[in-house]
């Protein structure tokens, strides 16, 4: 089934637009996981990749019937190697037994014939596995880097029509210096605007039932105005936007990423949910997963509101 | 030392621009390996894993006084999970044991609590260690895409100056579709070249005793005529030059990104080395590592033949 189908019939089955990104920060960890991981592995990547595991079941446990997805961001599971790999593939195959799509944030970006082994790790599909060793860590989708252009997206694309995956291009992302390049102008208009004519043309094929099509865009929410305009250009594409909560933006910021219809955006929010625990007095470190589950609440609260606000609901 | 220094260094060392790219293509592989790979393991990420390191190290022994460095391209590695990490973590220490330099192809980029994480993972030398688990693949440098700006390539700078690592940013990529983003008119001028001017800002403090810089960039053979731009707008800057051979470009291609001192680039190719033994009727499947050899030595030989032609040689 096409991905933007499933995003969708689980937006709507939720009544949520959140994706809950998970960056396992060492540092961030509650003690008592910190302690039992070090206890038996001392400060070995072995005790990373335990508490990074416990960790990430813990938030699913808490978040799996109030998001939509789980974002898992490679850097810090790549940041302790094989021990973090596989402590990633256990999460990301909890996170699916519990019913939330994947979405893996690896921005990959490569020319074409290595962008088939990316697209191959992430979103499966491509090789048949009938001749050779085959393995993938099926995520549902995967963030990707245009930089190289089309031919380093195609392999994706393909992997996401075998596969019923999804992609999300950087567009116009979260972070200040995102208009260095992004916001150029080339030709009158802004590199991010080109990048979306792009995302239109790759998705064309990967339109599902619902009018949106598998090839997303990830779009900043501390840009509005952008997203705004980029709501424009892919009429068609599912937004990822990140930026809700710790990095500064509110749901008056994400409005802009919708569609008329309320649908065509989720919503991603990392520290703000899942070390919620640290900036919330009612919970503490023993009950951070119950810190993140309220914090994803009011998350999704936050945003359906602001969307029934504005007339702008699909539930 | 700096990394800069370390590669001219090598090249002096060895009279070599040469850099084998590791892309180990399960089915490239000779087949004994693919066989005793598969005997012990059928069709699992095992066999790849086992298979993937015994090539590398094959390869890397049949090199190591030829090329400077060795390019382990991530994404084949990561087809294979928490294995194929595994076989490219085995696979880096050995070549570093064997002299080699080692250059990871992961192109990564983010923004900048994450680049912190990517670039930890793989130069090291950011967080301490003291008190959380502590683990760092060790490459001496890392290719990254800087779609993000700038707060997305500082945490990799700061690890470079830390560490004695380099980047390899990407300016104009060998790929056909490159143009699609890179060529593109900002203010007149190149999107690559509005690149190379950022790759210059970055690369600032990390100029070593040699004159150049640990922040190097990415440019392809098969465009001479950019790759000449781009060494004027990055003197400072060495070039890390894929599309030799495979790809389609030869020495003369490959001129223009050096200087006039001979120095300022090292020239990449994969598959025309690493499987030199599939279009060497003198070797065979058996002799793979031999003919890999052969070809590297060509390679080598072609690429100084074509600078001392020009009057363009430091040794």
């Amino acid at each position: 089934m096409n991905f933007a189908d499933r995003l969708i019939a689980a937006v709507r089955g939720k009544k949520s637009h959140v994706v809950v990104g998970l960056d396992p920060r060492w540092q961030s960890l509650p003690p008592q996981l910190q302690n039992l991981a070090t206890k038996y592995n001392g400060l070995e990547p072995q005790a990373a990749a335990l508490a990074f595991y416990q960790f990430g079941r813990a938030i699913i446990d808490a978040v799996h019937d109030i998001a939509v997805a789980v974002k898992p961001q490679l850097a810090f599971y790549e940041q302790y190697g094989p021990w973090g790999m596989h402590a990633l593939v256990q999460t990301v195959d909890y996170a699916r037994q519990q019913g939330l799509l994947v979405i893996a944030d690896a921005k990959r970006g490569d020319i074409g014939s290595t962008a088939v082994a990316y697209a191959q790790a992430y979103l499966g599909g491509i090789t048949d596995g009938n001749d050779e060793p085959s393995w993938t860590m099926q995520a549902d989708a995967v963030t990707v880097n245009a930089y190289l252009g089309s031919d380093g997206i195609e392999p994706f694309v393909k992997a996401c029509a075998a596969s019923g995956g999804g992609i999300f291009v950087l567009v116009k992302t979260s972070n200040k210096s995102s208009g260095e390049l992004q916001d150029q102008l080339i030709a009158g208009e802004p590199v991010y605007a080109r990048m979306a004519r792009m995302v239109n043309r790759w998705g064309e094929d990967l339109v599902g039932k619902e009018g949106y099509s598998s090839v997303g865009a990830v779009v900043g929410a501390t840009y509005p105005q952008e997203a705004a305009q980029l709501r424009q250009l892919m009429p068609q594409a599912l937004f990822l936007v990140p930026g809700y909560g710790a990095q500064g933006a509110s749901a008056q910021d994400v409005l802009p990423a919708f569609n008329p219809d309320g649908l065509g955006a989720v919503v991603n929010s990392s520290r703000g949910i899942i070390f919620a625990y640290q900036q919330d007095t009612q919970f503490g470190a023993e009950k951070y997963a119950d810190a993140a589950r309220a914090a994803a609440i009011r998350m999704r609260d936050d945003i359906n509101q602001a969307l029934v606000a504005k007339g702008q609901t699909s539930y």
